[in-house]
C-alpha cells in the first residue's frame, strides 16, 4: 500500500542552476575560488547523482564546483554513463582502482584549471564531514596544488544546504509521511514475547512496501518504563509487560531522510512513565511554537529545556535537542545552547527533546518540521500526547 | 519465510580476543604502538559494536588498540549504555556534540598514555580507507601527539581483516544464503512492463523477510540485450520484451556483507547475449579453480580475463574481476593485475568476471567464495550457465 502522491523524484537542471547561483554566491562571500566535494550528499546536492555504490569505499568521487562555472565531475570509468544522465557536462575520468595513483592528477588538473580570484579552494574539512578520499592521498593533492590554499569549505557549504528549495521540502514530506502511516499501522503487528528485531524487520518491510526507497536508520529499542539509549539497536530482547518500545527511523526517498521517532508501551503503562512521556509532548510542542524565523537554535533548546525541567527531567545523554535533516540523517544546526544558527524560512528541523526520569529510564520525542515565512510546519503526523499502550 | 538455521550473531569474548592478538602481531610486524580506528567496520572489527546511528555524521567516535593492551573507546556520551554491552572494558566519554573540541583532547591523552616502543600510531589513511572524523581535527590531533609519528595504519587493518575467522565466515554464509534464495524465488514476481525500481522493491522485501539485517546496496539495472553500467540504480525505466536485467545486492547479516549478482532475460533472449552470458559463467567457473591458496590475486584475474577474451569481449569499465568481502561490500584485495596479493585460507573474495559484447552491452557475474586450505569453496547457489528468462 504505498503512500498517496510520491512527488517527481528527478529534479529538472533548473533546479541544479538555482542551487548552483545560491552556491556561487555563497562561495563568493567565503572567498572561495572553487569546493571540492566527495561525499555522497555534497555531489548528489549539486549534481542530483544518485547511486548506492558509494557503499564501496574502494573507489573515489570528485566533484569541483568553479566560481563561475559548472561542475566538473572527475570520476571512476564505472560510474561515467550514469553521471552523463544528470545535467554535468563535463565529466573526466580514470580506470580506478588504481592505487598507483586514483584520480589525483586528474583531479589536481581539474582545480589547477579553474580561475583564480582568491587562491582558496574549499574542502570538506570541518564541522560534520568526513573526507571521502585517503587522507594521504588527500594531503598529496594539497602539495600539488601550488599556489592555491586548500580550507575548509563545510561553513559554505552548510550554509547552502541548510535551507531547502520546495523540491527538497516535498521529498522530505513524503518520506515523513511514509514512516508517519507506517508508525500508525504499527500496533496491530507487534505482541508481548516479540524479539526487538522482529518488530524493527516488520516496521522495516512496511516502510519498503509504502514506498521508500531505503531504511538507513531503523532501531526499535525496549526496557522496562522507558530506554537507556536511543541510537543501538534492535537486539534480541523479547518484549514484555511494561516495557516502552522506542523506535526511530531515518528512511529515504530520493535521497532525502525523515528522522522521527515513537514510543509505544507494551500491556500497560506505569503512572510515572505516562506524565513523563505528556511532558516530553509538551516539550515537543513549546520546541516547535518556538522554532520561527529569526529565533535560534539556542531559543528553541531553551523553550524545550525549560519545560523538561520543570517536569523533573534529570538530563539525557544526547547532547542537543534537535537538528537538521535532509540529504542526511543529522546536519547542522543543533538545538543547543551556543548553537546560535539563527532560524530561516525553508530549513528542515528535527524538534527532540527527551528526559530521563529515572536512571536508565528515558523518553524522546521527535517530529520534523519545515519552516515558513511564518512558523514551523509540521511535516510528520503528530505523536499522540497520551502513551499508546499495546495490548 | 526465514532461510534456515542462522549462526550465533553474538560472538562471544574469545572471538574477540584472538582477533586482538592477532592484530597485536601484526602491529609489531608494521612497528605500531597504537592504532586509531574511527570507522564503523574497523571499530567493529575490534569491539563488536553494532549501530545503525554511524549513519549521523554528527558525533565521531574513537577505538584506540595499544600494542600491548586492550581497546580503549572514546566514544560521545550517547553510545556508552551499548559500547558497556561489548566486551570493552575501557570506555572514556563526552557530551558530543561539543564542535570546541569534539573529543580531542579526551583522544590525543588517551593515545600518550600507550606505552612507546616504535614511537608510531597507524590511522586509516590510506588504500580503501576514509577516516571518519573532521580533517581538521586530525591535524590538530596529529599536531598535539609530539614525539609520535602518525603514520598510515590501512596495510595492518587490512592484514588483519582480509582473512575472516570462522564465526565471520558464518555470518557471510548465511546472508549469501538469504540473497540465494530470494533470487531463485524472484522471478515469479516479475513482470514485462514492471519498473526496475519496483522490481527492486520486491527483492528488497523478500531479502528482509528471510532474516537480513539491512540492504545497503541493491541496484537493479535493465537495458536491451545488456546494461551499460552496473552500480548506479533503479531507475524508473520499464522492463521491456527483449531486456536484460541485471541485479545485484550488499545485504547484510550481523554486519557482514554478501555481494553477488544476477542476470535475468525478459520474454526472450537473442543467441548473442546467450552466448555472452554463457562465456561469462565460464569465466566464473575458470576464476573459482584458480582461487586457491598461494595463487594470486593477479592469477585470478588472469584466469578470467583469458576466458573473456577468448568469447570477444571488448573490455568492461569496472576495473577488476572481482575482490573482497566482509563488513564492507568491497574490501581489499582486488582481483587485477598488479595486485599482487597472495591468497591465503579464510579469504572471501567476489568472483566479478564482466565483458562488453557490443557497446552498452555488458554482462556481469558474480560469485561468492570462502578460500579453505585448498580451493574455493561456494558461499553463494551458483547462478545456471543458461541465461534464465522470464516470461
Amino acid at each position: 500500500m504505498p503512500s498517496p502522491q510520491p512527488p517527481e523524484r528527478h529534479f529538472p537542471a533548473v533546479e541544479f542552476e538555482r542551487r548552483l547561483a545560491r552556491l556561487h554566491a555563497i562561495m563568493r562571500a567565503h572567498r572561495l575560488d572553487a569546493l571540492l566535494l566527495t561525499t555522497p550528499p555534497n555531489v548528489r546536492y549539486v549534481t542530483g547523482f544518485d547511486s548506492q555504490f558509494w557503499e564501496s569505499p574502494t573507489r573515489p568521487w570528485f566533484v569541483v564546483v568553479p566560481l563561475d562555472g559548472a561542475p566538473i565531475a572527475v570520476i571512476p570509468d564505472i560510474g561515467v554513463p550514469e553521471m552523463a544522465r544528470t545535467w554535468v557536462a563535463d565529466i573526466r575520468s580514470w580506470p580506478a582502482p588504481v592505487p598507483e595513483d586514483d584520480g589525483i592528477s586528474l583531479l589536481a588538473a581539474a582545480i589547477a584549471g579553474v580561475a583564480r580570484r582568491f587562491g582558496r579552494v574549499g574542502a570538506e574539512l570541518g564541522r560534520e564531514m568526513t573526507l571521502r578520499m585517503p587522507v594521504l592521498d588527500f594531503l598529496t593533492l594539497r602539495e600539488r596544488l601550488r599556489g592555491l590554499e586548500v580550507v575548509d569549505g563545510a561553513p559554505a557549504i552548510w550554509e547552502a544546504r541548510m535551507v531547502k528549495t520546495p523540491a527538497e521540502i516535498a521529498c522530505i514530506r513524503h518520506i515523513c509521511r511514509i514512516a508517519s502511516d507506517a508508525y500508525e499501522a504499527l500496533p496491530p503487528k507487534l505482541e508481548i514475547g516479540m524479539t526487538e528485531r522482529e518488530a524493527a524487520r516488520r516496521l522495516r518491510i512496511d516502510i519498503a512496501e509504502r514506498g521508500a526507497d531505503a531504511t538507513p536508520f531503523l532501531p526499535a529499542i525496549s526496557g522496562p518504563g522507558g530506554v537507556a539509549q536511543i541510537v543501538c539497536g534492535p537486539g534480541d530482547r523479547e518484549l514484555r509487560d511494561g516495557d516502552i518500545l522506542f523506535f526511530d527511523t531515518g528512511s529515504t526517498f530520493a535521497g532525502y531522510f525523515c528522522d522521527f521517532d515513537r514510543n509505544y508501551a507494551i500491556g500497560r503503562a506505569s503512572d510515572e512513565v505516562r506524565r513523563a512521556h505528556e511532558a516530553v509532548w509538551d516539550a515537543t510542542e513549546a520546541g516547535i511554537a518556538a522554532a520561527v524565523p529569526g529565533a535560534t537554535t539556542d531559543d528553541v533548546w531553551q523553550a524545550m529545556a525549560r519545560v523538561l525541567e520543570a517536569a523533573g527531567s534529570v538530563g539525557n545523554n544526547v547532547g542537543r535537542l534537535g537538528h537538521g535533516v535532509g540529504l542526511q540523517l543529522t546536519e547542522p544546526p543543533s538545538n543547543r545552547p551556543g548553537d546560535g544558527t539563527v532560524i530561516r524560512e525553508g530549513m528542515v528541523l528535527t524538534i527532540e527533546p527527551g528526559m530521563a526520569y529515572a536512571p536508565d529510564r528515558m523518553i524522546v520525542h521527535e517530529e520534523n518540521v519545515a519552516i515558513t515565512a511564518d512558523r514551523a510546519e509540521l511535516l510528520t503526523a503528530r505523536a499522540p500526547r497520551e502513551l499508546p499502550v499495546i495490548r
